[in-house]
């Protein structure tokens, strides 16, 4: 994952363009199965329409000695997305207006971007905005403001089921690492790995969009039937650092996402910070609002916003490890491996089984014996109510969830148990 | 108000009599749509019958030398109400049997009443008893009990809607202040605030009923119709001293009163006492009786039986203030403009809205602006299901609904918004 | 009831056999219309058999010497319950691996059992085993395995209604006192109790069975009767030593039985031990089992497992007392009496009713009055609305149910309320 990171890095994104095709050009080698679909500029897709799409060559300014000090070639942070061509010499007054710089972070570069009304910008350093001395400057931006086509990239991968899980991650930021680059390499490793399953229970729709134009466009064509299928999603984000977890939950706060991922993460991980709702930020704004209302949650490492380096040139490949992404990677897939097993059951014999006579009880009482096995048998048969799913018994009885599959699995091959299906 | 107060103050009131019809055309001239009812004594009112109305002219003790020791022209408060009339020379002893004072207390009269069994009484200070030397008195009670008339008085101010709400305050008390006048006259006041609104959304009852039999009178007369169309009450009571606010919930004490109440005290005063039900004493024991279960709260300053002055002498115009009027005035018309507001609103697009492009977001992305502003936006758009009202939206955000009011409106006049009626 | 445990003490009970007769025939004496049924060894209930009966006449392990080193005349505990015959001679070595001793209670003999493979074994204490020199040792068990039957006992006290309370209680142990004992002398107290009533709301099924075969059997025969006609049931078993008071609640954790048991126990008990339904161990295991689902729980004293003497011949007629049993057998009546007294109540005015004309409010208002029964008496009224039950309006008032049911029967022969029958 980290080298895919690695190669994906350079390449600028944005909401449309070369670098999202090509971006998810590289991911479709990592998985076949992906398709790329185009929707066009100008496109009514719920609210919004499609913005147009823009490429960019070079930009540079260039002072009067003809110095390149601000170049494009060295970061693709330093032009505002979407910024407008431009080409010619100004006072560095003017110049000034559109250079944007965090005072606090000297040696950062912004990632600012100016989707839906035209300006043109440079983003630098503090200290590089500092050196700057009075005297003229050309600026130039070879960029392109067209009518093209915005892409995304999809993938369904069928299991027993028509119920669907998703998995929706970003590919529009340019050179950021940890809010953006370990969303999809952490979702194309999942999606390998789900394909390698002989059989899953439930579909899994995968999907790699731009964020917030993306999702809103894909929710738009797809709507009917995600509406219908969905029973949980994750969006795939900041899931590469090596330091916290988090979880964002549903609008609701109690979907079958949000119950899988919290019991995942409790029982999981060492700790992690549970946010609210009100603190969501990235696709779940689309996939839970009123109307659309999609179960779908947010299981991260760092979130957001929550970490210095994000949405700065400081958000790169130092931030992310292949530690953090197995991290991220592995939370992701025990929420996935929960989902797919957590099943209700229902008892099919009526007061306690007789399991002794099936190998699985002792048949001496004795009070010195360590029971915590049967124990947890009895407890699990207890609540095997067909009302109670695998979670529900688990938060019961105070285990993790995956440690009672085999145990279900055992007393349904025994034919004490059957599945309840909704 | 504290005007209405003082003009009010002297007259003696009681459940019926001279008084409340002179403090209710009072009232009259401030409200000129205020009428009048009169009921006969003897009729049935659910499980009570309309006492007879009683007077009073005047009252005294008189001892040996003729020397007027207790006088009702000092102090209305020195005559237990509905006192049978007297006329007779006793001895001390005899007199003390018929005495009411505090110990405890001993310059404050109580305020004490025999509605429903016949008898006679002074109400004297504590200091005033001692000084009674041995010897005859001559006890005179000028009063009168007689069939007559119960009377109170109401308003209806008519809104778009015919659900209402439910204002209630009573006049039966005597010269006592907090516990009586300050309710009358903020109920007054509010009144008044009502008339000159351009127009309501709701229709406004409020009523002016001797407290406990004038409830039940009138809840007799208007049952049907108060059930079907009452969604919120206050009984408006202690609201004139300068000290605490106070809450008592209706028995559900989760009716949408008791929501409203809770919100507003908790985001418009500094802080306030919470009480149960069980720590409820005016007339919203009828209004929530079993069966009758109007949603009907009470919010106070400081609450009846939780002030030394309460029910003696020492309740008059110093325990009051205009500050202290006014505040419960404006708690009480806090709760009223809520309920005015709290509607459920539902987004009229799939997904977010584009705020951008109707000058609501920010063209640019940028991590150094202040964005409470639209992150309040973009927390109430996201709750704004049709299910959720503006409180709940509120709560859910931290925030006083009444903030959210201008947002709303504004959102709806982009179209953004639909109105959810039940 | 300690004499009847002193009685019933000796006795080698086991699941089947002539000691559980012997008992039943013992507490048939003391109530002549219980019922003893049987049910043939083989016959199957749910996922179990009935077992062969088990009896014996001796058993014994002789030295060299001819010296009975254990004799089951010493204690019925010496032999592992359902040892099947033996008689044979054996070196030590062989001998060791058929005893079973408490290292960590080197005087006590551990109760064991093998009822469901066949086995055969002698318990004894850690100092007997390590008296044991090696040597040859002659070891004789005459004990019979044979098809017979299964006994358990039964009674119906018919109430009023056909809805029922069952008392169920186990007769399997030898001679073990606190746990096992307690239960059918309590049981047989609280049935004598009942039968002196002259009439009772409900009926009550009392049961003496083997504990889980016994119950399996039982709800096997019963199981669509209990099913319709069970309001609430209690498991007794430990109510005979004199330390703590426990609860174990139903599967559900909030039947009926749970409600009437913790609102007793808060009210009547000075502190109780309040366990999860996971810490169970008695025949709530069967009446709670999913698809059962009986509203059974657990009043007892120390729980079982939570006192060391537990399952070990120190559970003797020393743990147990007059004063334990009086106090295992009062918090169950006292369960027994609230639940007959639990009713829905519904004032038959609107409004509050007028209690001075019947005598029950004070006809002159006075703050120096102590009011608090007549403030219960509102409060109780205020929430007779025919939704809340006698525990429910005792919670909201915060008192014990139990001393509201003269002020209701008061109320309810004024004609102010009336029952609500379910």
């Amino acid at each position: 994952m980290y080298q895919w990171a690695t190669d994906l890095f350079p390449i600028c994104r944005s909401l449309t363009g070369q670098g999202v095709r090509d971006t998810l050009s590289y991911l479709q080698q990592q998985i076949p199965e992906l398709t790329i679909e185009s929707i066009k500029s100008g496109e009514q897709v719920f609210d919004w329409q499609v913005p147009q799409e823009w490429n960019i060559k070079q930009a540079f300014i260039e002072n009067e000695s003809g110095e390149r000090v601000i170049d494009f070639a060295n970061s693709n942070l330093h032009v505002m997305g979407y910024s407008e061509p431009i080409d010619k010499i100004i006072e560095l007054e003017e110049l000034n207006a559109h250079l944007y710089s965090l005072p606090n972070q000297p040696d950062a570069i912004p990632y600012i971007t100016s989707y839906y009304q035209r300006r043109w910008g440079f983003c630098v350093t503090e200290n590089q905005r500092k050196a700057l001395k009075p005297g003229k400057y050309r600026v130039k931006i070879d960029s392109t403001l067209e009518d093209g086509i915005l892409n995304y990239g999809q993938l369904l991968i069928k299991g027993r089921s028509d119920k669907e899980v998703l998995l929706s991650t970003y590919v529009c930021h340019p050179s950021l690492a940890n809010n953006e680059l370990s969303g999809p390499v952490v979702t194309t490793a999942l999606a390998q790995w789900l394909k390698c399953l002989t059989t899953t229970e439930y579909s899994y729709r995968i999907i790699f969009v731009p964020e917030t134009i993306g999702a809103i466009t894909y929710v738009s064509r797809h709507f009917e039937h995600m509406k219908a299928n969905t029973i949980a999603g994750f969006v795939v984000t900041c899931v590469g650092d090596n330091n916290d977890y988090s979880f964002v939950p549903s609008r609701s706060e109690k979907s079958l996402a949000d119950k899988v991922a919290l019991h995942a993460l409790k029982h999981s991980v060492d700790s992690f910070q549970q946010y609210t709702f009100l603190q969501r930020g990235s696709d779940e704004r689309q996939y839970c609002a009123p109307g659309v209302d999609l179960p779908v949650c947010s299981v991260m490492r760092t979130k957001y916003g929550e970490y210095p380096e994000y949405h700065t040139s400081l958000d790169n490949l130092d931030v992310i490890s292949p530690e953090g992404l197995q991290g991220g990677f592995s939370i992701i897939q025990q929420c996935l491996l929960l989902l797919e097993s957590n099943h209700k059951y229902q008892v099919t014999v009526l007061c306690e089984p007789q399991l002794g006579k099936r190998g699985l009880y002792p048949t001496l009482s004795s009070m010195t014996e360590d029971y915590t096995d049967v124990i947890t048998m009895m407890d699990f048969i207890a609540y095997c109510d067909g009302e109670h799913d695998l979670i529900d018994i688990a938060n019961k009885i105070g285990c993790y969830a995956t440690d009672l599959i085999a145990l279900a699995n055992r007393l349904f091959n025994e034919g004490l148990l059957k599945k309840i299906t909704e």
